[in-house]
């Protein structure tokens, strides 16, 4: 038995099991997902390269790709919508979109509604400027940059709620592999930002799922007869 | 002209300027203290040493000193309520306190009820378990832990809120400073996690009440009518 | 001449030399093991590769080759028990399988009783908690994990016996490659735990291997009549 | 209520908890010597400075202070021997006795026997070898050293039993305060090592302890009558 | 003869030899001053504490000391202007002034005029915007941060010059004595920035008077008539 | 929307956005630099490898590409001269050519005289001594090294300009891909040295040319009529 | 001009200038050997992958290539013996060989005597006693290790000459590509080592043959009349 | 018994085993200087400061301290010279010089004749090029540098004999505390260098005698009847 299934976890932390793939082969990437679907409306597999996605299709009727995000799912139905807060999701670059799209692809199998904005890094700071309303008025907001990933810091200096960083390992040289812009992220003199480990943008999504749902619990303490 | 205050901070991001202690000599905090009076109910200022803040005493009245939170306050008056969601905040030891207290302080400096829960850490995991419901429960938990740092990954899994991971410098050899219960919290297999600085019990506490005023918009969003 | 075999280990240590695949030609790992048969009744060379295995089992009639543990193995006759004790083996994922699987195989082929545990890492700790009473009654356990490397302090803290840790591979960003889970398992809160190299499962069987024959020195001075 | 005491913790692991004095005050760590008195018959706090040690005599009538290790503890009668196995403790240089006694004073305070044996470092190799006979007859050996790290190898080359390496941070440059006789003993060619963290005598003990008292289980296995 | 003083080094590049403190006794340092004197107008020594300094007062008459910057000099009268360019510093916080100082006295020393910005980091952007035509004005910019060291990024962005990053040692935790903002500012997305050692003020400086200078030399090429 | 072009550098920074080609795919490279040439007279993209190159040239007509450099650009006619004053690069040793030709021809595209001058490393110290009259004369200078990369601190050492070092990945072991020089150019006794990141002869490049283009302003301030 | 060729380094230091392959194309390596045959009676260049090697035998009449040791030469006739004195070369095992081939050709070409002795690491340290007068007699000793690298510490313990001390990348785990067994050689308590770069066979016999050179010129001083 | 002499050494190695000063008590260190007094003529204990060297001064009559190098020393007559070759010691810079002054003495301590040339740093090359001869005639070469410790490259590009290299802790920011110029040293383009660790000018002073008396024994070979 490779893997014991915490089908459990949905009710524990409000989100299933996802499927972590790297270190698994396709076999047993499909075994469990088979078996989850037998519990859960949507399945996920995440970190899935092209060729295991193929093998992966061939296995299992039904399944769908989405090879930005490098995300495998099978879904039963349309996924209803969590909550009425957005994730707003923006990138410093070009390159730093994969993992960003992780983050959206996520949110949005999570059931919710996900805002993207890509490549509006500090270096030309008036494309930030210029969505400043977006910004001020977001529920919660993912930020992905690599290289010296400054952007978080800028953001959260002009943002009225929670923000999640996320450093990419776009980059060269002293970026480390991400670790540089991890580095500017955890030791931003902004406040409010909450960082997760390089290039995870599915950790980023689940946790401003938990912040929106979070939310819920306080509006249903607020006005009890919702 | 050493500081240039952000004054405008609050309107922006729902959050004052902290003074950060560090750098600064007692006269530059005295004065930026001061000066932030003027505008704002409650002035903060963070690392506050306690030699530092018998002198910061002689020269402003008024001034509390949190000695175990190495903080500073200047107040007018009670602090309202901000939510009626709480900040839970847990350790893994005795020795992580005082980066505990420092978010327990923030927290309520800021408007927020908070529950201090010490000394649960994962070699007696007992002790946690006993728990279990406080923490299935909980709006929003900031967990502190030195050493391996292990806590966060067993609490985010039992969790049903966004989970605030701070590592502490506390422990020896290759703890490096709290760097290793940092990578610990960042490379988490659970999920809903957001890691900030090491021994940043300011910055949890920011990120935690970030995350409960997130939850006042989305709650009027529910019932536009409150 | 290459290679000077340490015939002489056995006699010394209670364990033979082990042929280390990497960095030597699928000829000298040949001519090793073919040279240690003449005096050893288990021959046994890791991390070989499913090519360099292939070329083997041409070149050494008999081999037998673990393709998931990446052990080849030339033995005569059935390897007789060594210890009424048993090596429990946990992984903390599925993918730290290869890791555990290295153990446990070099376990078998040492002459001792395994008993493999997968899958159980701290993200859902019922998982764990479900075989608490295995934990506690093991005479020695080698737990297996990458990424936060949490599950050894979790398992020492249940466990009334010595705790093997070995980090593995497996995780990205600053998991960095093993050191992560390392360095959680060295500054391990818990106690009774000591700690071998990055996937090396191999070690690990071997001072399990030395713990339970350790236990047969002590046995005798109890009852002296054995 | 700053310290959840694990009173359980004897039961469940075979040794009781212990104080690690660093980070608490020594009002706190009276306090819990004090309360743990209650129900153990032997209390414990490791890397305790003169002057705390001082401060704690003045509180805690009974007390005894190991200055070389750094302990101090509180008993109760005649501490009886736990096994007929023993403790051999090497070190490879003088400078590494105070983690050496750390170890030996943990091991004797828990109930073990041990055999001490200082400055016996791989520069002049005849040391050790003259001790060839103690090595091979031991029950489970921790040896210590610092700068390079190299005896570990040497000895568990040398041994028929565990060895558990401790590195220390004496030595200065590229040391790095004990990472690089750390790394020695992790990437030991020798067999039969678990390695602890950087100048973690008392750990040594523990897993030492748990082998010993593992040793005891099987005995009974073998000969389930006594 | 513990010093063979430089002298020729003016000559060769435009600023004399300037002696580093640390490390050197107060009475090696005095001696090394009071040589140069003989030869140069001004003579700078950087790094000297508090205490050092009141050693040289009293060993050199007509020494002058700057606390903040920590730099003493010797000087015959006035020091005459170098270029018509001018050395803007800027810093992101109110801890990092020391090391800017350390900048600005050292250029006003070497001749050139400077122009000093306190306190305009990235967390309430507003602060920079609001001096954007004294930045896209500049000759040259020597920009000072520490802790997540975003500053420079954003102001190379929006500057029409070189930009000379200054990384500080202000921070904690994972700031790493001033190795964060380094890595931030060399992984910059921006270019036209040059970085030096952290807290390396004086070395900015001199960069910036080498940038100035050289700026003479081409103007000349330009109007060789001047 | 993949890409937000920042049309506006140009007159922000006298330097237009250049296209970092490392995490975009060919599509998005050709489409960005088709929508750039409609604004800018030359089109630049850096890190392009040879097979990528292809697939451009095929997808972009005119477009001309630079194998050793790697660099891809679109031209409208002849580059006019920027500025009187010239470039001059060094390297240490013939592998750190690519690096330096990135720089050159980042500087030829961008409008500035290029003066190159290969192999003068510091092992062969004649080599360099032999070019003095070359360097006491640059205007500004920049120094490719990669292994110890000592060769900018005796460059900068003879020279009355800024030097730009420019760490190199060329090297093995204990060059760590590049930090052993970066970390040289840093700690450099000489003065007057930016640094930029590992093998970033592009940025190098661009601050060489606002060096020179500073010059220019000064020049005006001197001689108002021109 | 790719290469200025260091044709003097024989007359100031006693060796030619090696050509070190990597980073340099096949032509360029061509051409450098071509050229340098031209002075000197033998040319080496090292680092040369097997499919390299094939290249340059076309296009170069006369190459030899040693392919353990990675090493192209072009010679004219028999090369003449520099020194009476030998070096004598260990290798810790059997997968270090290369290393210490490229040691042994290195020295070989350049005209000095070699004694090879392969796999006598410390974890069987009577392999390495049975050698002891073989040590003792030496002129100078190059011990080449991977993994932890103790055996340059044990054999400098019983060895009266200079030990050249050489790490290789042969490891996993935290042996970090040869820089724990670089550390561990660094942080030596045994005298009489100099440490060279990560399997830097090459180098280490450059400085062997530099000591053997140099206790010629010392025996002329004791016996001038040779 | 805290410290097993190696009274053996010398007969081994030709040197005597000299005491490390640090973590050991003034009380040990006397203990062993006494005891080694009788078997040795010249007993050596280093990095002693002056607090320490004042308490043994009053322990152990006859005692010599020399505060620059921190070396404490017992000897019986005059030391006889051990070869007509002599050790050349360069620094690069005034603070180097404790370092280079603890190889100085060792050297001198060891019968060997020391040359001392301070402050040579590459930042002003000529003041290297000036003692031209007197590198190009040393036997043997110990180069003292810290901050990026270039001058050893330069150095054995000129010299005609072995070199060795001692990276020293001066320098801040990036040094890493010596760090930066060990890399720079082993990274070294140049030959016929071996490295020591940071401040270890005492073990290249051992490695310099090692050098020099190898040197002895080849003379013998070359005329047998000295
Ligand atoms: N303990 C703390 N940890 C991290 N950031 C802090 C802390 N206290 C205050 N800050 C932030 O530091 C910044 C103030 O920096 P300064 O201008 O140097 O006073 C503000 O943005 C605060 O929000
Ligand atoms: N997977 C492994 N991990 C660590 N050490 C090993 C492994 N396999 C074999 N060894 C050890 O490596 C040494 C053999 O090295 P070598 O002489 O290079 O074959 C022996 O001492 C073995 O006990
Ligand atoms: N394997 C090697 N390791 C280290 N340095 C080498 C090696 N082979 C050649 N060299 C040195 O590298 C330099 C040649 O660099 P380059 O000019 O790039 O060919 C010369 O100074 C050689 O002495
Ligand atoms: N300054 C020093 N740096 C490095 N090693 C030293 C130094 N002084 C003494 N040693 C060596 O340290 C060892 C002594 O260690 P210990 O037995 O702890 O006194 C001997 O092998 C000495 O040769
Ligand atoms: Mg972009
Ligand atoms: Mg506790
Ligand atoms: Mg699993
Ligand atoms: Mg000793
Ligand atoms: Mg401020
Ligand atoms: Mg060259
Ligand atoms: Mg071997
Ligand atoms: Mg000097």
């Amino acid at each position: 038995e490779f893997a014991k299934i915490d089908h459990h976890r949905q009710l524990r932390t409000g989100f299933p099991e996802v499927i972590w793939g790297p270190g698994k082969t396709p076999d047993q990437i499909a075994q469990i997902m088979i078996k989850m679907k037998e519990r859960s409306p949507v399945v996920m597999a995440t970190r899935i390269e092209p060729e295991i996605a193929e093998e992966l299709e061939e296995k299992i009727p039904g399944l769908i790709y989405y090879p930005v995000a490098r995300i495998c799912t099978l879904k039963t139905g349309q996924i209803p919508l969590k909550s009425p807060g957005m994730i707003s999701i923006l990138t410093a670059g070009t390159a730093d979109i994969p993992v960003a799209e992780e983050a959206a692809i996520t949110g949005e199998l999570c059931g919710f509604e996900v805002l993207r904005l890509w490549d509006v890094g500090v270096a030309g700071i008036h494309r930030l400027l210029s969505h400043r309303q977006l910004i001020s008025q977001a529920d919660v907001l993912i930020v992905v940059a690599g290289m010296e990933g400054a952007l978080p810091s800028v953001v959260a200096g002009m943002a009225d709620c929670p923000v999640i960083a996320v450093p990419t390992s776009i980059g060269y040289g002293v970026s480390f592999g991400g670790v540089a812009p991890l580095l500017t992220m955890l030791n931003s003199c902004a406040t409010g930002i909450g960082v997760v480990n390089i290039d995870n943008g599915f950790g980023a999504a689940i946790l401003a799922g938990q912040i929106l749902r979070s939310a819920e619990k306080i509006a249903k303490k607020i006005n009890p007869l919702q």
